[in-house]
This record gives structure tokens, sequence and C-alpha cells, in this order.
């Protein structure tokens, strides 16, 4: 069956997300290491948003009450709040920043617009995600957009079943193998894999555990229409 | 044109929320006059929500940035980080806590469900929301679950159109006129209004201000079947 309805996941996707948070990692790691020199940041950072991902989700804000709770505990609340104001303050930028494109991606959009129906569908923080579109300049180009808590068989399942789409003439488009292609692929319908610079390494599978057939990865997603094209 | 649609808020509505901002809000205020005695507490913590509600829209998250950020700005940032740290705990504790229903609620439910369409339509952060619904058991009843950034005359719209559901068959069930009843009359569907003991500031509208048909008061949502009846 021909593909009817293309999505797209948004976070690194259609625009830079996970540069965001590697920014202020990097810059959380400076901060700590004023005052607790020997401690791995970065590791226990990571332990901390895995830790509370079950209360918080995910999401910016998220990130930010992970990033406070770890600068307290690593410093054994030694750390000047003066400090945690500053932490504060990366999280609001963060939110605040413009939404920067990938290249190709708008010029893309517009040429599947006219032959595919375009959905959005992007995991996270509800406020942040539809701000981010709001700013991205795209929202006219997607016939719908589907923010969701957890990118999982059911989570598609629900959304397919809702607009009256069949898993056969759906196609999905994204940078992550565990939320935009696995799921899908579980589903019965297809996917293409647009890798991104860096992957969270909470997102992370390995090739070998993907199904052979019914998947394709292009290296950036202006190829996506030619090979729309050879479906 | 009889209803054959009802929408559910969800926070005050079908189960408590107010009261845990109210509880949590408390012991902020006592905290912080340990340290300042002489500030207002609740009134700077409403200005900081008020202030981030663009950057980090409703729920516990956003509610724990602000408090934080309060007590930080409150302090001149002198505040211990061992108290910052209490503040983090609570917003945990308030994200954790059972989802208690409001009386009535899930008797309510399952009696007009076998009349009825029911959706619940809840504000706030999609992670939370999903999790207390998930945690409430009410699940099951309604056929549709929609969780909005803001309630607006343009997302209920989006709402009904996506469902294939007329203005004049939907009736809204809730505790908030700005949010449950005011943009669903604006719609031109029709909607109940069930006070909640506590009404947070940013959601007070003022009876004469509304529109003098098309919504109802009870005093409480076991009163919902029999005024429907009536309809």
């Amino acid at each position: 069956m021909p593909v009817r309805v293309v999505g797209f996941d948004g976070d690194d996707t259609l625009w830079h997300s996970e540069r965001r948070f590697h920014v202020t990692q990097g810059e959380f790691r400076e901060l700590l290491k004023r005052h607790v020199p020997e401690a791995d940041a970065d590791r226990r950072l990571a332990e901390m948003e895995l830790k509370n991902l079950g209360i918080y989700g995910y999401g910016v804000k998220s990130f930010t009450l992970s990033m406070l709770e770890t600068a307290i505990e690593l410093t054994e609340a030694k750390i000047p709040a003066s400090d945690l104001e500053v932490i504060l303050g990366w999280g609001k930028r963060m939110l605040m920043e413009p939404t920067e494109l990938l290249d190709g991606v708008e010029a893309t959009l517009k040429l599947l617009g006219k032959r595919y129906d375009l959905l959005l569908i992007t995991k996270g923080d509800l406020f942040d995600q539809e701000s981010k579109l709001a700013r991205s300049g795209l929202a006219g180009l997607f016939l719908g957009v589907e923010i969701v808590s957890e990118k999982d068989v059911e989570s598609y399942r629900r959304i397919l079943e809702r607009r009256g789409i069949k898993p056969e003439e759906f196609l999905m488009v994204g940078n992550s193998l565990r939320s935009d292609i696995v799921p899908v692929l579980e589903l019965g319908a297809r996917a293409v894999h647009v890798p991104y610079q860096v992957t969270w390494h909470h997102e992370y599978v390995p090739d070998e555990s993907l199904p052979r057939d019914g998947w394709y990865r292009i290296d950036n997603i202006t190829e996506l229409s030619r090979l729309l094209d050879t479906l």
C-alpha cells in the first residue's frame, strides 16, 4: 500500500534540541568543578535524570530540576544559592531559545506536504514542545500535532486509530531508533531513520536488534522525498 | 439537540489538586519565615508564577521551579542549599501523591458512561496529568483523553473538530469558569460549573461577565446525572 501519511519527530529531527542540553551540561560540569573538582558531574547527572524520569518525565524543566538536585547532592548542600540561581537561569534560557531548524527541513516539508498528509509526533514537555513548534514557523505545514509523554507501540497505535490511519499507509521519520523506528515497525508501519550528530544515551538501540525490513536510513532529511518516490 | 458527549476537567473536578499546592505553599511560607520574617512569601510566589507562566506553563514542576526562584530572590541568595533541597522534595512529593478522587466521582462517571461518551479534557503538565489519571483508576471510563497546555476557545474547537463532535451535542463539566465554562459557551456548547472549595487566583472570573444562558451550576458532581436528565 502506498504511503499516505508521514509522521515527523520534532527534537533533533526537525529542530536542534540535544545541542541545547549538551551546551548546558558543559556549563554545569564547569560550575561543579569549582566546588567538587574530583566529581564526575556528567555521570551523576545522567543517573539523577534516569532516577527522576518516572517522576518528572522528559523535558527541560525535568532536566533543570535534576541539575539542581545533582548539584546539591554532589556538594553535600554546600553550593551557594547564587550558583543554583545560575542553573535556574540556564533552564529558562533553554526554554526561550529560538527554534533552530535543521538544514533543509522547511523545503522538505513543503515539498512533501503537497503529496502526503504530514503529522508532527513528538515526545516531551507539552508546553515546551508547543512553544518550540510555534516559534519554528512550521505549524501550518502539519495536518495534526501529537505530543506524547512516551513514544511506544501503544501511543502510536492510539494516534493512528484516532486519526483513521492504517499502519500500512503510515511512515514515521525520526532520529531515534528507540522512539521513532522500533515501535512503529512493531505496529506494521514503515520508518526512516535520520541520525542526528549526538544521540542521548537513553535513546540508544543497537542496529542489530532491529528488524531487517521496513525501515531505511538516510543521512539528511533532504533525501526523504527521493526515498519516498521509491516506495 | 440532546447532549451526546460530556467532557470533564480533571484537577479539582474529578480529583483534588489545588489542595496539594495549598499545603505546600503553607510549608513554603513557614520555611521562608525563618530567613526573611517580614517578607510576603505568598504574594511574591504568586507574582513569580505569573511571570514564569509564559516560560514554564502550568503544573507541579513549574510551581517547584518558581518556589526555588522566589526563595533565592527573597533571601538574596542567602538561603542554604539544604533548604532548597527540601523544596525540591516537596515537588516530588506532590508528583507522587496518590490521586485522591472527589466524593461521588467514580459512581457518577460509571452512571453517565452508560448514556454518554465521556472525555477527559485537562490542562497542565502532560506527564503529571497522565500519571494522575493512571493512578486514579478512572482511565477506562473515558472514551478519550485530551491534555492541553491552555484551555481556550481554540483548543476546545480543535478537540471537537478532530473527534467529529458538534458543539450543540457537547457539554463540559468543570470547576473553573475561566477554563471550563467561558470558552465552551463561546463555542456554542453547554457547560456545568461545579465549584471547588479553593479557586486559584489565576482562574477567577466574576459571574456577571458570563452569558446568562447555556450553563448551570451544581454543588456536587453527584447532581450531574439529574441535571442532564432535564436538558
